[in-house]
């Protein structure tokens, strides 16, 4: 970390890649007052601003300036309005934020930016990959239906449940992202963020509060950023052995109806790892589907036996898997519980506080304070992972509103993001607890800063069953190359998406699609849908059980070789999905390309991610490249390559040390 | 005007009305740099900014305070960037305008307001008629197809086009506006405007250059101010005597169909006093529906006979009007001796450039060279005038684009509102150098600062062939009254709106009640639409002949009435159509009541604007009124009476001098 500066400027440059350049004419920061207004409806936010003050602070005086260290105060005029204080430390530079005037409440921070600069991550991003060009507002909500404003879906969603969405939002911000001029930088703060990548010569970063600190970090590499990150952030532990067993199979309906569709899963040939009911804890119809109940233990009337099944199930090698949020539902003993102890946020007078999740109403959990946490990691502990389950989905995170009271007394505005990464440590904590971190999996949609070591696997949210960019399968792939460049490998989706509404309905060719692409993540699992009466299922005729079957058997066969992955997620963090140009830093094509990956540094996939599709366009970098269904070689280049369903157009290292494995997987 | 001051604070009050008030916790000033982007496509624009400062004005000095002067400094904390020099003079408060830095290009102006205060005017507004609670961009555009983001119209057009508008969109904006605490402000600047009513206690007015003044003036009643506005702006000449004899028969299709469907009209009964042929220059087909040859003269291709024809059809007392607007078309004679005289808008670099306009192009003439202002006087001249045309639409003048050059040396960003008004005293010159004012009539859509004086009548626009509120028949009333409070009291609408787009077509309900709205308005045209061919026509039927027949005859009948209301409005600026509080100021429903108006202070209309309706809700003030088709007697209050096809809710003041035109009305 080097401060350069004179009377009229000064620069600070780490490893000799300048990031922040300040002048009068040119000021970094702008700072200033604004009143947010914002309207949450099941989720999803419309958030205004009236920005009253932009003030840029353009005197500055440099009170010290030594190795490792610096102050500079920036004034407005001759009003000290911020101080900032450089550090470096073990190769990170953090610069702390103070403000004088307590009625500040807005910040721009510009950063170094040149024009063909790319930028990465920031959570997880479902419509753009290189996020330059565009702005993104950073706030955990739901992502929308359709997310995209020339989609009939989309504004159906939007006049019917204020629900459509835009390109960036999504259930996992963070302000955090990769340069591909070899830096990382995060802002840390947990208020509303908006991270504006349009400017050709600066990135401006705006927070609704002062940020404690930017922290930067470089790297010789894209590999070599990615570990110091993970290793700042925290790493996710390894999955349990079990996952790559087969498909968690996403089931619903009771005891009975579950074990049936399971057998005959197992003897179609299907290889099933676990099953996932989401319905353990019993459910509700509403206009929107079939919604669980919100009362988190197991309902003996909905799933009868259950208790002695679970291990019948896991002499079989079947895991069971259930689902839990940080909500409970009113009326209901878990509810009066948390109530009685005040361990609900409440509105701002102290009076109850429910939140609408459509046609039913939840109390909030509230994180803040230590005892309501301690109570829901026991709930967890006791009402699940005593009762035997392997793993859960940690839905939701995203709607604490910001108008309720929380008991640590800070401002839900500022807390609403942290939520997320807050939740992932209760699930984080329970299992840790218990003794079975590595054994159990929760996966979680909802993010922020801290979820990287607390939440053991990503999922991309609740995709609309189709086969649109935004919000179908496309939009999964740079979600997890994006939330794994933001320090979370360990990534999946659900197979066939989730989202039926406004006449969407899952086909058969959608769900075989998904199945075969996930078949090259890190898990496999399926969902019924909201709709599930509407949408296609596994076992919806004979050949898409056999589909299953196969596709499990490739997804199965690659156990070695992702468990080499997921190990090198956990000890470096490199993510198990990889962007192209982190093995071909060189290939300047690669940098803009968003639906293709690396699984590992061996394989190439590039999902087919349209309909009707019997050939597909692949780009490969420079490289000796082996199609792993036909056996053919190709060096880098654009090629159209066979793609019908079930063989997916896949490619590996010709002189991998895994080649015998793939040949092998090749040949099924 | 009196400033009031001390060491800390300051407040302009006039006639008692406290217009401003100023303290460095409550800045009245705010001053900064912003970067817009215009982006227009045919007449529809995304304009977003990037708001680089926003700086709040906190120190001032008074340098003078003499009776009706002042003198006042404003500072960013010592740096001086804002001068003020307030006169009165004849009634009327001016506040101007010095900038003391030149990268300044963003002011917003905080004008006093009360909680319960009422705004109206900002020019033609179609959604909203009280303007409190919004904003209200001032931009001269497209208005927008459907106008709500929440109708299917509205989302095809947007998608299709970039077409659908907004609530604010509209075609002639103006940063005038009139206050229930009885004063009228306007803003001198035609940069884009926001006029921000949605704060309790306080307007904020953005502006984005530094404007020439601002102007207060108070009134005891709305009829004082109202009058006061329009001795201020200049008021609209009488509208021709012809005019009231009957129906504006919008026809297309060559001299012989337009004979032939005249002649029918007259058979059939309907009082017809022009023929209006916005083809008559020539017109070619394009997706959007038949679209005229922008070349301004008569073809007698389409019109055979025409120049004998004209004269004949004068003698029989109808008159004949046509069609012009300020583009040129590429490849034809005007735009030839256009562009060969330098009269044409240029791109920056100084070559050619033309305006899409939906698959043709055209040259834009440049208002700001005074020969191109002749010679375009001169074609209406010699071409239209001398031709013997009695009237015309004098469309567009919204699509100035942003990036031209311009022989005045201004912005095209700061000349574009500009545009209308220059557009329209083009017009007016003609007219008024012919010697035939209050002879010929021409309307107008677009509009500015400046059109009160210089258009002869105003035309809604182009609304969509429906009974939606934001963009069909409804949406004409609070436009007529919105602009009426802006200065032009004689507006009308296309009978039967225009557009068809997007699976609308006209019909025939919606004809009729357009038309019979129309007979309570200054001036009746029809308008076959942008596609005739989709839309119910006058003669669609021989029922529809007789309604026209009944209704033009009611129309004519009023001739009297109508005529005194006119010299109201050329002598006083009070509009033809009033809200209905210009006459009962106590009566607070009444300001909140934007689809009733007078008709003058005798007339009481409440249009139906909605479909299948035969009974209708309206409210009347406390008066003693009688219901125009009945007789029958109301006081003030909310009836439901009968609003069957025809007979549209309307009452008379039962002590009206007007009361025995108005019963031998009611029995027709």
């Amino acid at each position: 970390m080097i401060l350069n500066n004179n009377k009229n400027e000064f620069e600070i440059s780490i490893n000799g890649v300048s990031v922040i350049k300040h002048s009068s004419e040119n000021p970094f920061i702008f700072i200033g007052k604004g009143e947010a207004n914002y309207d949450m409806y099941r989720g999803n936010f419309k958030i205004t601003d009236y920005l009253e003050e932009r003030i840029p602070l353009k005197n500055f005086e440099v009170t010290k300036n030594e190795k490792n260290h610096f102050e500079i105060n920036l004034f407005d005029h001759h009003q000290l309005k911020l101080t900032l204080i450089g550090k470096q430390k073990e190769g990170k530079t953090k610069i702390y934020f103070s403000s004088e005037d307590k009625f500040d409440n807005r910040i721009w921070i510009r950063i170094v930016a040149e024009e063909d600069e790319k930028i990465y991550g920031c959570g997880e991003q479902l419509s753009y990959f290189n996020l330059r060009g565009k702005n993104f507002p950073l706030w955990t909500s739901e992502p929308g239906v359709g997310r995209n404003k020339n989609t009939y879906t989309t504004w159906q969603a939007d006049v019917k449940d204020k629900a459509g969405g835009d390109y960036y939002n999504t259930n996992y911000p963070e302000p955090t992202y990769i340069s591909t001029r070899k830096y990382y930088c995060h802002l840390e703060s947990t208020a509303y963020l908006d991270f504006d990548f349009r400017n050709k010569k600066f990135h401006e970063l705006q927070c609704w509060n002062i940020p404690e600190f930017i922290l930067f970090e470089t790297g010789k590499t894209f590999l070599d950023i990615q570990e110091k990150l993970t290793a700042n952030f925290g790493r996710q532990p390894k999955l349990p052995e079990w996952v790559y067993d087969g498909l968690i199979l996403g089931l619903q309906g009771g005891t009975e109806v579950v074990l049936d569709k399971l057998n005959k899963a197992l003897d179609a040939g299907i290889k099933v790892s676990g099953v996932w009911c989401q319905d353990w804890q019993g459910k509700r119809i509403t206009s929107f589907g079939k919604r669980l109940n919100w009362n988190w233990k197991w309902s003996p009337e909905e799933y009868p036996n259950l208790d002695v099944e679970i291990k019948k199930l896991k002499e079989r090698g079947i895991k069971f898997l259930g689902y839990i949020n940080p909500y409970v539902i009113e009326g209901y003993d878990l509810y009066e519980e948390a109530k009685a102890n005040g361990y609900l946020a409440t509105k701002l007078d102290g009076s109850d506080y429910t939140v609408d999740f459509g046609e039913f109403y939840c109390g909030v959990v509230d994180f803040t304070n230590p005892k309501a946490c301690e109570w829901y990691k026991n709930v967890i502990k006791t009402n699940l992972i005593d009762f035997g389950l392997d793993g859960w989905m940690a839905d939701f995170g995203e709607y604490l509103p910001t108008d309720c009271k929380l008991s640590n007394g800070l401002s839900a505005e500022v807390m609403h993001n942290a939520w997320p990464a807050m939740w992932a440590k209760i699930n984080y904590e329970a299992v840790k607890e218990a003794g079975k971190l590595e054994e159990i999996v929760y996966f979680m949609r909802a993010g922020f800063t801290g979820t990287q070591k607390y939440c053991t696997l990503i999922w991309a949210g609740d995709q609309s069953v189709d086969f649109s960019l935004d919000d179908g399968l496309a939009s999964v792939i740079p979600a997890a190359l994006s939330v794994g460049m933001t320090g979370n490998g360990l990534s999946h989706s659900d197979i066939g998406g989730y989202t039926s509404l406004h006449g969407n309905k899952r086909n058969r060719e959608l769900l075989l699609r998904w199945a075969e692409m996930a078949a090259f993540t890190p898990v496999m699992r399926t969902h019924e849908g909201n709709r599930p009466d509407d949408n296609y299922q596994h076992d919806g005729d004979i050949g898409a059980m056999k589909f299953f079957a196969r596709i499990t058997d490739i997804y199965t066969s690659l156990k070695p070789y992702m468990k080499t992955l997921v190990e090198e997620n956990t000890k470096y963090g490199i993510p198990v999905q990889r962007p192209i140009f982190f093995h071909y830093e060189n290939d300047l094509r690669s940098y803009d390309i968003k639906y293709q990956y690396l699984l590992g540094e061996d394989l190439l996939v590039a999902p087919v991610h349209q309909e009707y599709m019997e050939k597909w366009n692949v780009y490969l970098p420079e490289d000796n490249w082996v199609h792993l269904w036909t056996g053919e070689e190709y060096t880098g280049g654009d090629y159209e390559v066979s793609a019908r369903l079930g063989y997916p157009p896949v490619f590996y290292k010709k002189n991998s040390k895994w080649k015998s494995l793939f040949q092998e997987i090749g040949a099924k």
